[in-house]
């Protein structure tokens, strides 16, 4: 096996979950999904389409009934995009990796604002990459950008530089002029931005499209950006695997041939689920997004009310990031929430080293009472923590 | 963009299909794909899952219950495979694409047998090997393997050998013997084997287990051996985009973290139809096979009376491949059947350099007359050039 490989490290959400999954006691909070089925008229258009037959191959870059609805969709919220330079990928995750494999050879320096989801790290290292981070820091709970430490790690030699905002976990987000100052920069030292935008309609601040900023309200058509995005979070479609880029038109035939040799095709009933759900979209979207925020308002203000905690309102995502006082290690401290209070959350060391105290609580419940009863669940095991300190 | 990916060849079956889909009067055989529909019971199993809700994330390497599934349908057919050496992959293609990501780091010597599907010499250039092709030769239409020849191009420097057996396109199968030699030699070398067997049970020859020579065999179960498997051929799955891969247990918790940061897993509803479609395996795959039986000997006969026709009876597989007297361009020649015959097949160029004068036929017809209108319309064709010889 590979060097580089053996060196990846394994998803701790997973490790964590792993321990618990299956125990009917666990309150599961922990991987970056609602636990809410993907709505009715999206499953009946992919059951519609298995009982049509339509189980063949089809076009590496998607169907084109679909990149043209993905074009109008993205249009609707930035300035338009033509269907040619959009590109249906079979989830998001897998379109990000397409970017790397487009686009990073071995020995090139990738840089990775952290914490953040480890997939985006992990995938220019598996193409090889030397992959240098550049961390947030934590302030009053929140996660903040220190621009002139990010724009001095970005030189001609960054071939790429990967930016996940609303981000997972922190909730973080970029500004338009903290994107202005990115692009500017991108463009003068020559280097890939690679836009992980699956949060942009999960946000809770007062904007036009209802949509975070994004690169793509700045960026000219065949500036050197990668935006990815994915049905998963929008569309409660997690499971569906089916995500799409935003592209320069020159990258266009590099990604067809790269999904052929990678999956080939997304499945042609899982396109017509997706495209029921951007037919249906001014239904779907906002219902999510109105009922997160009802979540995010529900959890936040009783994790805040826990003596001593770090914690700050995420303006988008879907995550509460927190840190416990006198809890430094989140791996063990989530496995013993998981044993000892049936409470399951992710620790921050998934995400970065700087994060090892943080936990992440996803926060998409489809019963927001089932926040309030993790935090009980928190509140109570701390409180036999403090009547008894466990064995260190 | 990475030059590696700028160099790689598109598919050059892509092209010729490009040009002619859509047209009704174009008889199609360019895909490696039945025009029959997944059979109903398979679609049944996907679309309760879809009605039950089972939208939400699952394992990375598949569903438990699947990885038995697939160990005892692999135990079935080979000596015992343990559920944990079994991966379940997003495609065939993927499984493919996962091993040289786990094995092929860039400036690694990979070798592979051609000519082949462009794929599979396509995967290891992605991730920056160096990719050396060892070619088949044909005689009297049959394309045979050069033993010696492989064998010395197999050294301690290679890192993976690629063999495709029964072979897309040219339907070449592996012997015991020679399948003995190869792991005999990859294990002196300390060369990754990587068997994509997809074809294996579209075999053809009396076998006490219907199934092609498989290197799981005759493998120990720590050889550095990699065996692909798809859904696709055997069970008319290809739009499902669901395979699964049989390696050593040394690499699976590798594969895992892989596959998260490629896909993440399969669609559960996918699985639950692959789980249905192997609870059937003994009504669905033998059937598939005799109608390809019957196929091949409805194709073959025909091909083989075209005079100067060079052509052999491929023992396993669904394609018939042959080279047509006075043609050594067949991607101009595939060109002009699609506009000139309204036949629609694959250039032996997309295989291999050694295959331009070549033509693939996708033999897998519901129809079988499909079949026989076919060769009628090529003979018609080739009527018109003997009359009036085209413009060079």
């Amino acid at each position: 096996m590979r060097p580089a490989i053996e060196r990846l490290q394994g998803s701790l959400i997973r490790e964590i979950a792993n321990a618990g999954m299956g125990r009917a006691d666990v309150l599961a909070f922990w991987f970056g999904e609602s636990d809410e089925v993907t709505p009715e008229l999206i499953r009946r258009a992919a059951i519609e389409s298995l009982e049509r037959g339509e189980t063949f191959y089809s076009q590496n870059l998607g169907l084109p009934e679909l990149r043209a609805a993905l074009a109008d969709y993205t249009s609707a919220l930035h300035p338009a995009v033509d269907a040619g330079r959009v590109v249906v990928t079979s989830g998001g995750v897998s379109g990000l990796m397409l970017a790397s494999q487009a686009l990073v050879d071995a020995g090139d320096e990738v840089v990775v604002v952290t914490p953040v989801w480890p997939n985006l790290a992990a995938q220019p290292a598996i193409m090889g990459a030397t992959v240098r981070s550049v961390p947030l820091t934590p302030a009053d709970g929140a996660w903040t950008l220190n621009m002139d430490r990010l724009l001095a790690a970005v030189t001609p030699r960054t071939r790429m530089l990967v930016v996940n905002a609303p981000n997972n976990p922190t909730g973080w987000t970029l500004s338009r002029p903290e994107q202005q100052r990115l692009l500017d920069h991108c463009r003068a030292t020559g280097t890939w931005l690679l836009a992980d935008e699956v949060y942009e309609r999960l946000y809770f601040e007062p904007a036009g499209n209802a949509c975070a900023p994004s690169f793509l309200d700045i960026a000219a058509p065949d500036d050197r950006l990668v935006v990815a995005h994915s049905f998963s979070k929008s569309f409660l479609m997690t499971g569906w695997r089916l995500g799409w880029l935003v592209v320069p038109a020159t990258l266009v035939d590099a990604l067809g041939k790269l999904i052929e040799f990678n999956t080939s095709c997304a499945s042609v009933f899982t396109q017509r689920a997706a495209l029921a759900a951007l037919a249906h979209r001014d239904e779907i979207t906002p219902r999510i997004v109105a009922h997160l925020k009802d979540c995010r308002d529900t959890l936040l203000p009783l994790l805040a009310a826990i003596p001593g905690v770090q914690v700050a309102v995420p303006r988008g995502g879907m995550y509460a990031f927190f840190r416990l006082p006198g809890f430094d290690d989140s791996v063990t401290l989530a496995r013993r929430l998981v044993a000892e209070a049936g409470l399951g959350l992710a620790p921050g060391t998934a995400f970065a080293p700087e994060a090892a105290g943080w936990l992440r609580w996803c926060f998409a419940a489809k019963d927001t009472s089932r926040l309030v009863d993790g935090v009980r669940r928190l509140r109570d095991w701390l409180l036999t923590q403090a009547a008894a300190p466990p064995p260190r």
